[in-house]
């Protein structure tokens, strides 16, 4: 490659809100969607909440001649609602479905129901090997009571462990989405630790768009105002992460929002803000090339942030014993219940009562079975993501005991040291 | 790295059929296979079916003193069943469940509550990588009406992707199991041409041990001999798979298997056969490494068995949508009787029929429901291996039609032809 290889990339990502009978204007917004996408002719576009595959196949026609190639990423009852174009060839794709996506009973969140994942695309431009990520992790219900942060935050380590070890041999690194991650939050800061990727938002100097790069605004009429009343801004959720290796040098020469109108027509494409991002790769000489890896000096960060999340996860695994525990008493309950009724009924006198109690502690004793099987499952997820974030804490830790003198510097999520083994 | 560079690899594999309640003297088994390893110091030993987290901590305290690292892989609801003992330390770990296996209502076979899995280690071996994978796909209950064929090939479709991805920057791929394929099914020669792996059992000139390489045989007390009456030396379903990359020659110098009996006690350590291989890995000049890519002349049999894999998925994908539309019809017939059953009840007279059946109707509905969204479910997990399929079938066709001059041969999983994009 000659040294003064250059590409820029141009790339839009958007949460589309395309649940089908329930999010307003939905086809005229698709349409308005793909007028744009064509106009603006971006390299790559990155959706997600795309949750019909109607309306991926009608974008994918509308988009053909400018955006030869396009995939939609099959998962779950409904589907990851994740799709990408591009006008470039699609080399190779595939596909991680997160272990833990909230909860089959909490049917109104519908999360379960998604099969939420993270989709990955390789892409050869100009001899060089682009791994693109786009991913959309559980919703954010409530702020105050979150009951599914232990699962964002195991869908967070997840997602960083899929792409450190699917990129190794990437030479640019790209991760667009929804997040549903404020940028300081746990996930958000782990994300970015393990995998050393770099917030467009934070590295341009070029930005334009909403306040403070948000990405849902008081101003888009299809927000629920309501829930943003804490931020006065919105809230930055969606994001464009990058980061390149092996002697590219990457960086975002500009960054754009639209701000929740419509700049023709008045009303936005989404309740999301979308993001237009363009990277400029070079190829530089390897001393200029700025170090994505932390020596034993900054990797504290990375132990603070890993000991953090194994605090969550240890919090999530007693949370979900708990739960396993509990409908396993209730099981053995409705067991005692069912043989009392099959005593009446048999000694006759209350057989109609026995009868009319049939139904409800049947129910009870299946209910509290999935329940048991659901939590039982959730724990096992949430002791292997501990068990992964234990094991490069150890490492991270045996790493800056040695030095920088004895031990080389770890790029982050590509650790050369010695490893112990834990539970 | 030195040219003349070398690596001895002493492997351990064995299903260890460590059903609690269930496997005959489970407890004197594990004993005698933790002496055996002991004894024999192997580097690595990848074992599958340790059910119970019990047996792993047993193990683990009784290798430790010889295989310092150790790992058990969490999943599902029991669990993936495979763990690892390395007498080196573990550079890094993580795993990918399945997105299919089994059906949650086939509650005898139990596939579906294991969360099958494949377990990737890391280890830096005298400045070498070595990705070392292990894994146990879903079991064969009946060969000639296999409900489980599709479910099994679209595993070996997601562990081929899975090894590919993650395996890019690996000087060594090693891969041990139990797959519960027969070395001629459809989803071992997917896997093997897919990820370019070679079989231990066809490479090495110095076999030991079971009649044509079989690793469940009629010579071991624990196996049904019924099963394996269509097989007279038994069947060969568990594997030593590796292959060497970037300038690293492997072979395997000795494959040795137990033979249904243990030589010391008399009763096996499995139901399975074990097997010991020993691989040498050299550091060869490029010009002596045999081509592990397949040039267009020899890429038909991807092509074929591709073609052959997606007619199969193609299959599954139709039989678990005529279940959805199925159990969708049921949900309206319970529906329907639910609403005549309301009317009854609230007319009187035959209020105690009402009453009566109220129970199957409620039951016939949640359990219709339960079906119609596992068999959705299904269906979106098959599509997607379907179209990772369809897509590296069509890349591979224009490989091949572009021919030997205009287009580099393309090593198995890391094409550099142009691709098109499909559904």
């Amino acid at each position: 490659m000659k040294p003064n290889f250059s590409l820029r990339l141009r790339l839009f990502n958007l949460n589309c809100w395309g649940i089908p009978y329930l999010s307003k204007h939905r086809a005229d917004r698709m349409k308005r969607l793909g007028d744009f996408l064509n106009m603006e002719s971006f390299d790559l576009a990155l959706l997600e909440e795309v949750w019909s595959e109607q309306d991926f196949q009608y974008l994918r026609q509308k988009l053909s001649p400018t955006y030869p190639a396009a995939h939609y990423f099959r998962s779950g009852v409904i589907g990851s609602g994740l799709c990408v174009f591009s006008k470039h060839p699609i080399q190779e794709f595939t596909q991680h479905v997160y272990t833990l996506n909230g909860y089959p009973y909490m049917i109104h969140h519908g999360d379960w129901f998604c099969g939420k994942a993270v989709g990955l695309l390789v892409l050869h431009l100009g001899g060089l090997v682009l791994n693109a990520y786009v991913t959309h992790l559980h919703a954010e219900y409530s702020r105050q009571k979150d009951i599914y942060l232990t699962h964002r935050v195991a869908q967070a380590w997840e997602l960083a462990q899929f792409i450190h070890h699917t990129s190794k041999k990437a030479d640019v690194v790209l991760l667009c989405g929804d997040l549903n991650l404020h940028p300081k939050d746990l996930g958000c800061r782990l994300l970015k630790e393990w995998t050393g990727l770099h917030d467009a938002y934070l590295e341009t100097r070029d930005f334009k768009g909403s306040e403070e790069g948000c990405t849902m605004v008081p101003e888009n009429c299809y927000v629920n105002q309501r829930e943003l009343e804490p931020f006065p801004f919105g809230i930055r959720i969606d994001y464009v992460l990058y980061k390149a290796v092996s002697g590219f040098y990457i960086s975002c020469k500009t960054l754009r929002t639209t701000t929740g109108r419509d700049p023709h027509s008045g009303t936005p494409l989404s309740d999301h803000e979308a993001l237009m991002a363009t990277l400029c790769v070079r190829h530089s000489p390897p001393q200029h090339i700025p170090s994505p890896s932390h020596g034993p000096a900054e990797r504290s960060p990375l132990i603070s942030i890993l000991k953090e999340a194994w605090t969550e996860l240890d919090l999530g695994v007693a949370h979900a014993r708990w739960w396993a525990t509990f409908a396993g008493y209730v099981i053995g309950l409705g067991l005692l219940l069912l043989a009392l009724l099959c005593a009446l009924a048999a000694g006759g006198g209350v057989r109609e009562v026995a009868i009319l109690l049939w139904t409800p502690s049947v129910g009870l004793l299946l209910g509290a079975g999935a329940v048991y099987l659901f939590h039982m499952q959730e724990a096992k997820g949430l002791s292997r993501a501990r068990a992964e974030l234990q094991h490069v804490l150890g490492r991270a830790r045996e790493a800056q005991d040695l030095g920088p003198e004895s031990q080389p510097a770890l790029p982050l999520g590509q650790q050369e040291g010695d490893g112990t083994e834990e539970q």
